[in-house]
């Protein structure tokens, strides 16, 4: 690699403008650590007249980033813009096929597209970097794919999404219900004004997820349908039964082998909270691998924000300074295998159930015969009754029950009479 | 770098054992992974008949490394005999000057050595990699040197050993003495049997802290007196009296920088129950970094054994196949300066002191009354008296006191004839 490197930027929200900054200020930290001297020679947004909390040097400003990439000779080129395909898949293709290295936290993007890019990036022998999609400045891709490269991992868990984490936090701690707590999440800005949903619902994590097991099991990137649930129906309520049970609710994402069939899944879940996971609270993110040999490893950080976004960009910066090229999912691309799915109804587990009932004789005895019918037994069961209104929570616990059974009930549950609103179903980890 | 990649290993014992056998068995994934054949063409220990839970080829056997070295064509060495000079320093000499890239678990040897030996392999333009010799399985040298290379970090503490962590776990929950508890630890092997005075003194935690301050400050390794104390003269009394004071006794490894001067330590801490460092029990490790811009990163995972040290030797190993060439810590060993010491004796912080006495009036006030003297301010006093020996502890929790008060107050109430023993002073996190 020569001496002097140019580099791009496409997108100066948040994340392209505190990052152009921290290039700028950390050139010659970069020079002394890798003996290149590094430039910002373009930029490029939508619009160069829109009020940011930076000067933007107009000359070397770009309305459209294909033609930037035309004109201007690029070494490295950082897409920060954040769609899943659009402009932003166009300029990374753009990019790689103009031999340009490619970084980016696009963490939609890389889990629809990241096979079909890195296959690109192989090709063209560049690298693509994606250190930041995932869980802001923890380290979770390079700790994966070459702190533990020859370790073989056979799960990783954990709290992907910073947003949920707070609003589930701050539930539990104001005793306030989730709308109340989404906007002041969003006055914050921890949660988007605008649209939060992706956030919210799991989508988020679930790209993490994806993009995780696919470096961590040597696989291609799933598409298949898979387990998904937000925690935009999580209440107050279940969060202060959750904690007299000894228990916090914590939205995660789980990617495991099972029998070497893939098993992706983001959903809330009941964790201990003497647990270390069910400690990890407000904004951060943790993620936790087991491998083999080295154990159980824990990370855990910030996971998003300008500051360890950037970091995280920062280090693939460096990373590809120092002329590391690698594979962008670890393995050459042809060696990556389709995964084999593992198949939900299969899957059993620890149970949570919420359902709200008339308080009158007979319906508890409906309610457990039902379960036993479907070969679910409890291992707790708490009924609290509410004598004004005549009606009780019925709370259970149960052993591990097949998913399939338990959806069964759920759905036999909402057609009885006697039960009042939806059951509440929330796994255990 | 060529395709065929020759390795060998000096040292057989646990480590360099587990280590050639992962080597052979993931021959072929590292293949994939890097593109390189890599083959061991000589191994060499002390002694080539001694019982081993493996069979060495005795063909590539050497009995002394250093001509081994002059006999065949090395590209990359391990050395895992782990002594601070000596031999393991004069192989690892000897293969930097012949160009070959060393990779060494040997914290004693790095903390040492650590600037002479990457001056030379900076010379050479050869690797010189340690991610073992902190932490076992957690990739804390990566992590420092790679992905937060472009932080400002100002300060980084965790336990940093395990035999220490299981010790003082062990007598919690087990409510026994220090030298039962040792003993245990020495048949689980956890200790060593032989000589566990290193693990227990603080002197391994110290190492580890050299060359994580050097690495995170790009400072030459410290090699001035500090601040270190061990877990032998921790009672289980104390444990106790901490757990109901909600704290619990850990030991700590700290080093930060305090106006621009370098302040390592290692000493056992009063740490909060409930706060994440107190949580990390049994053998486990665990590493807190406070950086700029990424924030508070935390790792954790199995400190020691052969799996965790060959899961980091290896992923050493796959960095140097992919031509992954870097300063041994992060900055060429000129730019790195000799670090400014911060004076232990402008230390505040507050303390915990237990003081054995004589059961009669005027005891207390004495006790207080030096302590006044001294600026040394109580925030919490507990008496417990033992009615039967007419004596008491007085456990007293100070605000943040100087260092130099702390141990003056100590050496007069060491003269006092109503104090029955040397008072016991933990310093709070």
């Amino acid at each position: 690699m020569k001496k002097k490197i140019n580099i791009a930027i496409v997108g100066l929200g948040q994340i392209g403008g505190y990052l152009l900054k921290e290039i700028n200020k950390k050139k010659n930290d970069i020079e002394l650590k890798t003996g290149k001297k590094i430039q910002v020679v373009a930029i490029s947004a939508k619009n160069p007249n829109k009020k940011r909390k930076f000067k933007i040097n107009k000359s070397i400003f770009y309305k459209d980033p294909i033609q930037m990439i035309n004109k201007k000779k690029i070494d490295i080129l950082f897409e920060a813009i954040g769609k899943p395909d659009g402009i932003s898949k166009k300029i990374v293709e753009k990019a790689l096929k103009n031999k340009i290295h490619v970084i980016t936290p696009n963490k939609a993007l890389i889990s629809k597209h990241g096979d079909s890019l890195s296959k690109l990036a192989e090709k063209q022998k560049v690298n693509l970097e994606f250190e930041a999609s995932v869980a802001g400045g923890i380290p979770i891709i390079r700790t994966i794919k070459e702190s533990l490269a020859t370790n073989k991992i056979t799960k990783i868990y954990g709290i992907l999404n910073g947003t949920c984490n707070y609003i589930l936090t701050e539930m539990e701690y104001t005793k306030d219900n989730f709308k109340n707590v989404l906007k002041k999440a969003q006055i914050l800005g921890y949660a988007e004004p605008g649209n939060p949903k992706l956030d919210l619902n799991g989508y988020d994590a679930f790209a993490k997820v994806r993009i995780l097991s696919s470096l961590a099991f040597n696989k291609k990137i799933s598409n298949s349908k898979c387990l998904m649930d937000g925690i935009e129906n999580i209440q107050y309520k279940d969060i202060e039964i959750a904690n007299q049970l000894n228990f916090r609710i914590k939205l995660l994402g789980i990617t495991e082998l099972i029998n070497n069939q893939l098993f992706e899944r983001v959903h809330p879940c009941l964790v201990k909270k003497d647990s270390y996971i069910g400690n990890v609270n407000g904004v951060m993110n943790a993620v936790i691998i087991n491998g083999k040999p080295v154990g159980e490893s824990i990370l855990q950080g910030e996971g998003a924000g300008p500051g360890p976004t950037s970091s995280a960009l920062m280090s693939d910066l460096l990373s590809i300074l120092r002329g590391n090229i690698k594979y962008p999912f670890g393995l050459p691309f042809i060696k990556r295998r389709k995964a084999k799915i593992y198949q939900l109804k299969n899957y059993s587990n620890s149970l949570y159930l919420r359902i709200e009932v008339k308080d009158k004789p007979g319906v508890l005895s409906k309610i457990t015969k039902l379960l036993a019918d479907r070969n679910i037994s409890v291992e707790r069961l708490i009924q609290i009754p509410d004598h004004k209104l005549k009606t009780a929570s019925i709370v259970i616990i149960t052993h591990k029950s097949k998913e399939l059974d338990a959806q069964k009930c759920i759905s036999l549950f909402k057609s009885n009479k006697n039960i009042l609103k939806n059951p509440v179903l929330i796994r255990l980890l």
